[in-house]
């Protein structure tokens, strides 16, 4: 039986969950209402000082948990491919000045290819990354993602897949973000995230719901408790095999991102302390 | 390599894939077009005498390839997954009048339960009917949905969980349909082709493509060559396992139901040829 969440310790929001909030409203509001972890996308990091979007972070006694994001490595063209590697050093770069011990990786896909070419571009991509990322001290978190999005965001679709890559690259730098929006279906979820504990690469743990219907494949993501996902369930497995990081609450949702989000921050601590 | 196509021989639609025509016109546009296969959705039966239907099926030289759909066996409510078996069986009874070797399985889900329970009230839905499907001649087609459709159309997401659930029932009169759109990404798929070929337990194989961006989670299926899936890739795999049958060209369509059908049915011919 999961635990129940009694407190906020382990709530983190990701700043694309408040979108029309910048870095500097989103850390004073999360510290404000209590929550202690921020995950900052990159886009909220434009036209900043980074040094002092780190200050501002910690004198609102939160904690930078993840960056997003990495990854996008398979293009059909190979300078663009190049381009993405150098991408991808400046977001290690960026986590090492806000002292996130990752970067989650949505890995990419490229629909002018096969799947199998795309994968490897990803395998190679870590492989061009990883001395960089053990130099910064900065772990690099392949996040599966649904197979929804395997013609142009990701190539990995399953935490089977997640797993299989990292026992390739085999370096305690490359673990996997678990977002439940992705993998809830999943019939292999348990042996893969017992498979995933075993070798101690959960690096992050991200929530939110599926809600029915479903009205765009990309933001319509629900609130904790509004859909059909056994978050409680899948946190407990997550925990089981030894996680003990954030719950990342990351929602993208053209309806939520219409309201006004101060009231959609209290629905998130709410939703999370009986839903997730 | 996967031989080229060069005739119409098993070139199959289904009555949804030209929705704006009745049962009537679609058979007539159909066979005069050079199409051999019909695949008919029941919605195309109401108002009809089935009888009458079948006649002009056979007089026009085509060939009822499928019935579309059973399944949607899982339901919270006890009272509904009787009626579903019962309409699983009035499927079959219309599937033996069309003189249809199978019925195609939507097995269906329940968002109001978990994924694990919906399964196993699909194995129970199939074991229920599973002496009529014997009686009557009627085979049942196992269809795996996409991940994407686990909420509420089908807890059975991978051809994996297809052969999986065939094992389990272990009867020559329960296969699978292969649908190019919901298994494309799946990174076992070779592997799970295979096996259920060994078992020679592949009924159908359904066709279309996945385009990039997908604006609708169901009715925005693309024409052949119009996105990335490797049909002829994947209709290899398939022939390769044994599988003589059609290829049914199963297009959800919001964009082509608002065009002229015919210039759409020309548009479906030249891209099976070139693409599929």
């Amino acid at each position: 039986m999961t635990e129940a969440i009694t407190d906020l310790d382990k709530l983190c929001i990701h700043t694309i969950t408040t979108k029309p909030w910048n870095i500097e409203t989103a850390i004073s509001k999360y510290s404000k209402a209590g929550v202690r972890g921020i995950t900052v996308w990159r886009q909220w990091l434009e036209n900043r000082d980074i040094n002092t979007v780190h200050r501002q972070i910690v004198e609102a006694g939160l904690q930078t948990v993840s960056i997003c994001r990495g990854g996008f490595f398979p293009n059909i063209d190979k300078k663009a491919r190049q381009q993405a590697i150098e991408d991808n050093i400046r977001s290690l770069e960026e986590a090492a000045a806000l002292n996130a011990p990752h970067v989650v990786l949505v890995c990419g896909a490229d629909p002018k290819q096969s799947l199998e070419t795309s994968r490897q571009q990803i395998l190679d991509g870590i492989f061009a990354v990883l001395d960089t990322a053990r130099d910064l001290g900065v772990k690099l978190a392949i996040e599966p993602l649904h197979p929804m999005y395997a013609d142009t965001r990701s190539a990995v679709n399953t935490m089977k897949q997640a797993n299989d890559l990292c026992d390739k690259i085999d370096d305690p730098f490359v673990g996997v973000a678990v977002d439940v929006y992705h993998v809830w279906w999943d019939p292999d979820l348990k042996k893969q995230v017992r498979r995933c504990g075993t070798k101690k690469r959960i690096f992050a743990f991200h929530i939110c719901d599926w809600l029915s219907p479903t009205k765009d494949l990309l933001n319509d993501r629900g609130l904790m408790g509004d859909g059909c996902i056994p978050i409680p369930h899948i946190r407990g497995l997550v925990e089981s095999s030894g996680f003990k990081g954030f719950n990342e609450v990351e929602i993208f949702s053209n309806h939520w991102w219409q309201q006004d989000q101060d009231v959609f921050l209290n629905s998130i601590i709410e939703t999370y302390k009986r839903f997730a």
